[in-house]
């Protein structure tokens, strides 16, 4: 990260800091990927070197977190050693008024969303951008993990499903060919012209397919949410 | 196969050639897997050659079946070409009084469940050892499809839900290395003392969990059960 922070950098690293507060000494923490939750792998290092933490385990979410956290002392471990999680802290694709998100862009949506439902709390951080007054409202992509097997057929059945219709879809591509996740399978995302209109049916038709190993859709999963914009920084509690 | 039949695949043949008719010509032909689906698809292939059937594609459900079909010149299509399917015809590892079944003892499960999920009729094909007064009663495995990232956590939380409990859990092995499927997952297998008590609450349970692909219950699935016995064939009807 170079020296001057963007403005949008500024209110991530607002986001990610306040999150920290939820993490005290003995705990284990989930550690989320992408630009946000790098703030927070960053200032938890920071404390254990200042000694102002101690005893930290942290559970990475994806390879590079894992790569990033060794690089600034947090000790690891892996879910299989540490099946109950304090607190996660992840950034997010989408906010809505529930707090319910859509998250996995990067890809890594079935191994952040195991780690986050070990999670005692899940504390989501984000910048002001990611807020939606339904979910699909920002009309990027809504991933998710199918098999490869016969997934021509997979990606029909759930374009054809009524909980996503006038959703449009794309295989995720990685130059030629399609994108493979590390638990080599395909993404397909969905982009909607207007939000879900029922995000929890949607998410119980598409995880009935067979093909479908999970999908991006976090739902009733985040505790808090920190909300940095430029009136500073908000923190919002499930009710 | 040779020219003397066991008397338990005298049993399976009988069964298997009772579902071939319910294949007409024209039709799409999900073709199972294992000892008994054998016997259709050799059955099927014959009366090709004989004439008796014309213009069969058929849908194989593993390679192994695929390769079969082949050399008795079925002609072979994919999901993804044919997703809808008139007739499948697969058997079972345990049947019980609804015809629900439990299968994939044999890996496949996932291919399975896709294949005769997209069947207008499943005809399910067993010889009467096979069947159980409530699902898990055989005390064989109840195979689950897992993703291999942190797989010990996935097992621990399936071997924790209340709707199997009792059951005893064994991670499926191949010499001294996991076994791994064609969609290169791991397979958990459960073991019951007593049947489930609910195998659709089991099954929801099941399915909840992130790092499960999928389970060997087929729920609400097969149409018509052939059972075949020592006092001969007795055809199954769902209510």
């Amino acid at each position: 990260m170079s020296a001057t922070l963007s403005r949008q950098d500024e209110l991530k690293k607002q986001a990610a800091w306040k999150a920290v507060e939820y993490v005290k000494s003995g705990m284990v923490v989930g550690l989320g990927t992408g630009s946000t939750a790098y703030f927070a792998v960053e200032r938890i290092g920071q404390l254990l070197k200042d000694g102002e933490l101690k005893d930290i385990i942290g559970v990475p979410t994806s390879v590079r977190t894992y790569e990033h956290a060794k690089s600034v002392n947090i000790p690891l471990a892996t879910l299989d050693e540490q099946p109950s999680i304090d607190v996660a802290i992840d950034g997010a694709d989408e906010v809505d008024p529930n707090l319910d998100v859509v998250k996995g862009r990067g890809g890594a949506l079935l191994r952040e969303k195991m780690v986050e439902k070990a999670s005692k709390l899940f504390v989501c951080i984000v910048d002001d951008s990611k807020l939606v007054d339904g979910l699909g409202g920002s009309k990027l992509a809504m991933p998710i993990e199918i098999v490869q097997f016969c997934h021509q057929y997979t990606i029909r059945r759930i374009a054809a499903l009524p909980q996503v219709a006038g959703c449009t879809h794309k295989l995720r591509m990685e130059g030629d060919k399609p994108y493979v996740t590390d638990n080599g399978n395909y993404i397909i995302d969905l982009y909607f012209e207007t939000p879900m209109a029922d995000s929890k049916a949607a998410s119980e038709a598409i995880l009935a397919l067979e093909g479908v190993v999970d999908h991006g859709l976090f739902l009733d999963m985040v505790g808090v949410c920190i909300i940095a914009g430029k009136e500073g920084v908000e923190v919002r509690t499930r009710k």
